[in-house]
């Protein structure tokens, strides 16, 4: 479970994958597959993938100690190939962040 | 704190804001405003508000207990007012989405 705080402050990540139609699933296995190749890096706090009800979207809201954690495991030998396949299925736009605020509801 | 999580099932919106350099503060306050008038609706969970480090975009992750209390809400006549203001700043791309997989690192 990932947990939207501004007091950790995380180096934040939100990457939006699109895809073919019918290729959601198939990239949806990509991104855990290389969930579990990065969540051995130092720094790695959690991933988060989404399923859009578009049919064509993904997001992997990435939470990380550090941009220097992100950096060093992104420059990684190891997890080229993977990033090469995902980019093979989906073009993707990653938005670098922070939290600035968050409000909770009540119980209504 | 928004938990982001795959047993708590609820609807999901990634909505990205983007605006004119020097816009970003401006839309963030914007955001917040509207969140104040969101937040009495029933079926509101959380709005969690992101600022990018390239200037010109802000991402709301955004929770409700269902689909069918965010549309009633949408559709409200008192929040379209605040939806124009936010318009007049910003273009947005809403991802409505649900949460497929999570996955937390350790303590590395």
């Amino acid at each position: 479970m990932g947990k939207i705080s501004v007091t950790n402050e995380y180096y934040t990540l939100v990457n939006i994958f699109t895809v073919k139609p019918g290729d959601q699933r198939r990239m949806y296995d990509e991104i855990v597959d290389v969930t579990d190749v990065i969540e051995k890096f130092p720094g790695f706090v959690s991933a988060n993938v989404h399923i859009s009800e578009d049919g064509v979207r993904l997001v992997n809201y990435a939470q990380w100690r550090s941009k220097k954690d992100f950096d060093a495991m992104q420059a990684h030998p190891s997890v080229q190939e993977h990033f090469r396949r995902c980019r093979a299925i989906a073009t993707f736009d990653s938005i670098f962040c922070r939290v600035e605020y968050t409000h909770e509801g009540g119980t209504s």
